[in-house]
């Protein structure tokens, strides 16, 4: 590109990012931000976004008149014109000697929320249009980029299609969780059929439609044409679910692959973590500092045993550097039953034998105090899980399991859900019989295994449990722009 | 990464992309794939989705059983095991000499929709979820992958900060088109409030909400925070709009930038359909070639005169090639005023004077016939843009305008609609009591112009009118991969 950045160079100014790293002592230059803090009517901590750091501009006082002194507050837009010198102060290399500092944008300090201490995470969940503009969130945000990015390149370097699976759906067999319905029609008076049901037929769409809670299925479809694909989207779960650990909407990442088998859906989905957090790491190394020191902070008031045994920068060098336990759920009851908070009665489930369900108390266990990283575990019992994965011969018990694997990280729980997907027709019309899903409805999807069936494999990544990983958050309310949550779906 | 493309070395097959570029003669080598055609009990003419390009496997067929033979049927999944050899037919370089063909998964001939033939864009349409294995949706959805990389790595090389707008959203006072209301309330028997209305207090999120129109106000809020940010969603209509340009449910990207006037905001738009467009045709050269063919193909039953002056490689060449033709609306207003379909009555809306809303007809003149190139507008009348455009001062007739540009293309009409924003907050509170938007409602937005405004601009680009003109096809159903319009949200 000739021009490849025209609209960058043109701007008058400097961004602070580029200043904290120039070594052009003596240069003029103009820089323009949010006033942090303002100290000593001399010292102005300047931020423009661009970095976590602020750029010190030193005002002269003397010179300057006071009318635009009293207007340099926390929250103010100003823009500062001057030299760029080596700092005398500590914890900087440079700072602006400024010699002419105009208000581009007022900030009354009687009524700007964010004050220059330190808020909780709560009470900037209530002003989540400005806790963008704080450190913390910042550095969050640019993380939440970085991983963004990473999870494309990642994709688009092994030359997987990124497919846009529908939002809006008209299919609602997955089952995947509750879902929100799309409508346009009267909610007080909708249309009615002749025996006093909703006529859906009059709605947008003309028929019933909800908001996707998966894009595996038109995913399937598009891995037996292109052969890998994925996608990275919104999708929504209509679930009453309080917790720090759950959204009604959030960002997912489903990869589909034709002729990939579990092993291979294994081997890709931890490339895929760890290539993600390495780039991470590589691109927001001060982001990730700060939020190391900000967790080690927050620890402080905790007692010494519920600590982390690793600071962040450790715990995902952790990751990178070593294999992903693998075992089947199989070896992991094995392991539940002879543990100590089994056998002392200390989980509130007790796990009592094959069959039962993993809850968070057991994942937690197997990762954090039992294996210590994080672990893939693999054919699950087919009860458990859902009608599409491939269904393995029965063990020598007779007992049923299905090819899925679901990877769990210390600290999150449940990062990854996938299988091998059941090829095989016939099986997957029996399996659908069995739990209720009408065929009728998923043509399309059969389809798939009527015409070229291939072995193919998939899974999905909560994008905001990723980030919470990444930046040693605990809250996932805090690694989202705007939450949307049961009673709550602010700005 | 160690193991960077462990998950893809493992295979035991090669995709086809690669073996259509190798040059290892005689190396044996393993296909997996769809068979498109099957001449003579011979040709394999096989497709894996890696290329739009299919390598062609010659059966042995004097041994091969007649069992396999006969189930090599278009659509069905084939691996093949052979010699790479270099071609003896035309329009291809290398082909496998098969030792071996099995069967993956079969394709009933008599039931598979898609034969080798052509098939119309409408009947393709119908079957959406097998059309992705033709050809043309093939290189279709390729351009599509590559414009969204390129997107990202536009703005990820400018430093903007990828951020996640919101898609359920409580606020409905953009009033950029009409909204999807989403709901787990009972659509039959709603709980109602004493006085007899829905009682939106009682659903999900504890108020009425809408699908986003628009992740911009929400982008102003980041943009504030960390200068240039950039969302890329999925966004939503509930227009009756049946028309080959409209979609319920389309992706858009809008970027938003802190301290950028209007004339910043026009390079950098177009800056980036430059750099997506560019990108496009260096990673899919084939396929642009392949859509280039397709629409010669398709114009040769048009008219002399109706047909393309250039064709679709010289077209996107042409815009990377030219300066887009920069002009004020009320220069448009002059040209069309004067034009020959205006003086001739022509137009099916006669421009009368200035205040006019532009019409597609006038847009598509001013581009295709007046300047013959990409087009910016500027400055449009108040009344018919949005309330939150940076107002300009009235000109000498008393007139006023709005700092909005849109950038016209040929053949797509609006492909970007931005502008620059009212900072000014008694202006912008003005114009919202004008248009009867509730202040109350927008306090968080309103936020930004109380504490630190600054100048900022930003745009939204239709995506899926970039892959329009990017592949040449001229229904936007047939660029996103499973169109929601009035009464049609299939699969």
């Amino acid at each position: 590109m000739k021009k490849e950045n025209i609209s960058i160079k043109k701007m008058e100014h400097t961004r602070i990012k580029e200043l904290l790293q120039s070594e052009d002592f003596g240069k003029e230059v103009i820089v323009k931000g949010w006033v942090r803090t303002f100290r000593n009517n001399q010292f102005i901590a300047l931020n423009d976004g661009s970095s976590i750091n602020n750029i010190q501009a030193v005002v002269d006082f003397e010179n300057t008149p006071d009318s635009i002194l009293k207007r340099i507050t926390t929250g103010a837009a100003v823009r500062v014109k001057g030299n760029l010198i080596e700092s005398q102060g500590k914890g900087q290399r440079v700072e602006v000697k400024a010699t002419e500092v105009s208000i581009i944008g007022d900030s009354d300090p009687e009524k700007y929320p964010l004050q220059p201490k330190k808020h909780s995470l709560e009470f900037l969940r209530e002003i989540a249009h400005l806790r963008v503009r704080t450190g913390t969130f910042n550095a969050i945000f640019k993380v939440r980029n970085a991983l963004s990015f990473a999870i494309h390149k990642f994709f688009q370097e092994r030359d997987f299609v990124y497919f846009h699976s529908p939002i809006i759906t008209g299919s609602d067999a997955e089952g995947a969780g509750e879902m929100f319905r799309v409508t346009t029609l009267d909610p007080i008076n909708p249309p009615l059929t002749e025996d006093g049901k909703v006529d859906f037929k009059e709605d947008f769409f003309g028929k019933s439609t909800n908001l996707t809670v998966s894009g595996q299925l038109e995913g399937e479809l598009a891995a037996l044409a292109f052969s890998n694909i994925y996608t990275f989207g919104p999708t929504f779960r209509a679930e009453n679910s309080n917790t720090t650990r759950h959204l009604a909407e959030f960002w997912m990442i489903e990869p589909e692959m034709a002729f990939y088998e579990l092993e291979d859906n294994m081997d890709l989905a931890e490339d895929l973590l760890k290539y993600v957090i390495k780039y991470a790491l590589e691109q927001c190394p001060e982001e990730i500092e700060f939020l190391k020191n900000r967790l080690l902070e927050e620890e402080k008031s905790k007692p010494q045993a519920e600590r982390s045994e690793l600071n962040l920068v450790e715990k995902l060098n952790f990751v990178l550097e070593n294999n992903f336990e693998r075992l089947t759920y199989t070896e992991a009851i094995e392991i539940l039953l002879r543990s100590k908070p089994n056998q002392k009665k200390q989980f509130k489930y007790l796990i009592e034998g094959w069959g039962a369900d993993l809850q968070s108390e057991h994942e937690r266990y197997l990762v954090e105090k039992h294996f210590k990283k994080p672990v893939i575990l693999t054919d699950y019992p087919r009860e458990i899980k859902s009608f599409y994965m491939k269904q393995n011969q029965p063990d020598a018990q007779g007992r049923h399991t299905v090819r899925a694997m679901d990877i769990l990280f210390p600290g999150i729980g449940e990062m990854v859900g996938g299988s091998q997907r059941e090829e095989n027709l016939e099986k997957l019309l029996t399996r659908m019989a069995e739990v209720g899903i009408e065929a009728e409805e998923m043509e399309w999807f059969l389809d798939t295994r009527r015409f070229g069936s291939v072995p193919h494999s998939g899974f999905g990544v909560g994008f905001e449990r990723l980030v919470l990983f990444a930046t040693g958050m605990t809250n996932i309310r805090d690694v989202i722009p705007f939450p949307r949550t049961p009673k709550n779906a602010e700005f």
